[in-house]
């Protein structure tokens, strides 16, 4: 495993957290100072929006904060680098999300987390609460339930659902190689990628980039190459074996990386070899984003030859980060009060993601997470997307 | 029906509510400007909160809004005046009673309308995203099922639970009858009591006056008198019959009210005549708190011979207004962080709001709502009551 000398801020993180109990505080958009007020901010005022939502339930859209709300749910069974830690344990990780929303893209969103691991379960608390909100953005949800409870509420709920750890993902990893594609003059349908780890992300990543012209990929998971017919596979990984793999590789990681143009990782820290670099053709193209540690060190994977290197990490070039798609995704589908998310908005966002990139290099094929025009591009062509349905 | 002569406030409310966008916002109580920021609120910093709490679950108390913030959850059958509305059309009320949480006692209160009116399927929600939050709220749900949930949740959670249309309303209601005793002389356990509604507040007083020494009480609903062995009664009912009307009286509210010392009215607009308070004792004491417009007017009231008069409403005396109790049950018991609300601590809260008023006169038997003392002391009360177990 490659070392890890950054500050982990772990020690900072926990007096903060103690110190302000928590992140995400209630605030009033109504003034509340005189008699007036409450009788307007609540009895006997509030009867009036009541009713008129009570007539036609497209109102709340007007007179109350669902336009610009989403939860954030969890039921900690996928968090981070720390894996299944139940509900309580993730809350400090929904309530960061919760305030990323707030800064990048103003909409207010409040963390949820269940107390139960059940994707049916799941499935029922979440349209139980749906009409609070204007939008649920699953977090943190372990594969493969995550993709049952998600298509299952895209189809009953009349809210957009968005599991970021999917597209969110996804979105700034194909931002990150529209870019890549860019600075190297390569045509992403003539590359062989590998992307290991078949979780919600690796999944999310193929289906988007075949989606956008990939045709030849190999996935792996901590058994090596995925093919038709191997053993140890959920259904998911089974319905992935017959859309990648073409070629029918087997063996394993370093097996799938020969001649290939890409490795994607969004697995563990550490697996990817200097050797196995090596094996990949020239000017290799290394998404590493494990986290808190990649795959391969940035400094490592350069001394293989790497030509364009990515990580999950903001202290070296080519962050792939989530904060650069999420806000502007839920931004962009409230303001157009759209239903459902589509590829279609996926593709959008990431191209807007890799325009703000005013000329790409090898050290710069994504934006800053802190780059502030990134939410609201991203807002505005989600909306056009939605808009061309 | 009594003439409603006041404003309403609902075309002021209907435009505030569309130009504000509803009323609940987010904050963060962490900085976020600078990148450290975002590694200390949230990845990579944020594992350690979250490893910490995986380890202990208690410490949730500590590193999240956990110990500061309460869902106020409903179903929308029972709101206001308004009835059965559904989850969306009760959304400004609950998002109201949650800025009411952070104006006087500063909780971090977040709305829930649930998609479904089944008992045992609020239950299940309920449970489903109680880790997320430090009490429950429940509000405007109708009954008798409120009674079955309350009771459940507060069996299963191991947070607090308050159906405040229960409690805050029966807390408040005897707090002006601690003030009635002190200005005329009486004593609780001597009189006689008819209270009209046999809804959650009606249900609520009953038990609670009981508790502090109420001797001689008749319910009425809408048919009558309740009593043993009547029809139309649901399970409730049927149980309260059996610890009210001692005498075993039957007939009509104006029956019932013969010779009684006080009314306590949680019904509907207009039920109570002249004619009926003539025939009850000597300066009556009359609770008439139906909203918006109270059982019988005050100045009609007071020409029948009422003393003491108090309403729901905020443009007479003695208004009993629930925001008298809430923000300080949960204050305290969430400083204490105890797990259930009891008997002693309704108690406790209402003689800390009686004792707000410095001295008692028929004009004022109950603090003002605009009062900043009462929310702390109640919230002290509360929390010496948890501490006496």
């Amino acid at each position: 495993m490659p070392s890890e000398k950054r500050n982990d801020y772990g020690d900072e993180s926990l007096k903060a957290h103690k110190k302000y109990g928590g992140k995400v505080a209630i605030t009033s958009k109504m003034p509340l100072d005189k008699p007036e007020d409450l009788s307007i901010a609540y009895t006997p005022g509030v009867a009036k929006p009541c009713s008129e939502i009570a007539e036609d339930v497209s109102k709340a859209y007007d007179y109350t904060w669902k336009k610009n709300s989403v939860a954030v749910v969890s039921d900690g069974s996928a968090v981070l680098g720390l894996g299944n830690i139940g509900p309580e344990a993730s809350l400090p990780v929904m309530e960061g999300k919760c305030v990323l929303f707030k800064k990048f893209s103003g909409i207010d969103a409040v963390p949820v987390v269940l107390n139960t691991q059940d994707a049916d379960e799941i499935i029922t608390a979440v349209k139980a609460i749906a009409s609070t909100y204007g939008g649920i953005n699953l977090e943190d949800i372990t594969a493969p339930k995550c993709f049952t409870i998600e298509e299952q509420l895209k189809q009953e709920l009349d809210i957009p659902v968005l599991h970021d750890d999917q597209h969110g993902t996804a979105i700034v990893t194909l931002a990150g190689m529209i870019n890549a594609m860019r600075v190297t003059g390569r045509k992403l349908k003539e590359l062989k990628i590998v992307v290991n780890g078949s979780g919600s992300a690796g999944v999310a990543i193929v289906k988007l980039l075949q989606h956008v012209g990939m045709q030849e990929v190999i996935m792996c998971d901590s058994q090596g190459i995925i093919y038709e017919g191997r053993a140890k596979m959920n259904p998911t990984k089974e319905k992935m074996a017959g859309i990648t793999n073409c070629n029918k590789v087997t063996g394993s990681l370093g097996d799938a990386l020969e001649d290939a143009d890409v490795f994607i990782g969004v697995s563990v820290p550490g697996v990817l070899k200097k050797d196995m670099i090596k094996k990949m053709k020239k000017d290799p193209i290394i998404f590493a984003m494990a986290n808190p540690v990649p795959e391969i060190m940035p400094d490592e994977a350069r001394e293989a030859g790497a030509h364009i290197i990515a990580t999950g990490r903001s202290d070296f070039p080519n962050q792939v980060n989530n904060v650069l798609a999420f806000p502007g995704l839920f931004r962009g589908i409230l303001n157009a009060r759209s239903r459902n998310f589509t590829y279609k908005m996926y593709v959008a966002a990431a191209h807007a993601i890799a325009d703000c990139v005013d000329e790409p290099t090898p050290e710069e094929i994504i934006p800053s997470a802190f780059d502030k025009r990134v939410a609201q591009v991203v807002a505005d062509s989600v909306e056009e997307a939605c808009g061309k349905g």
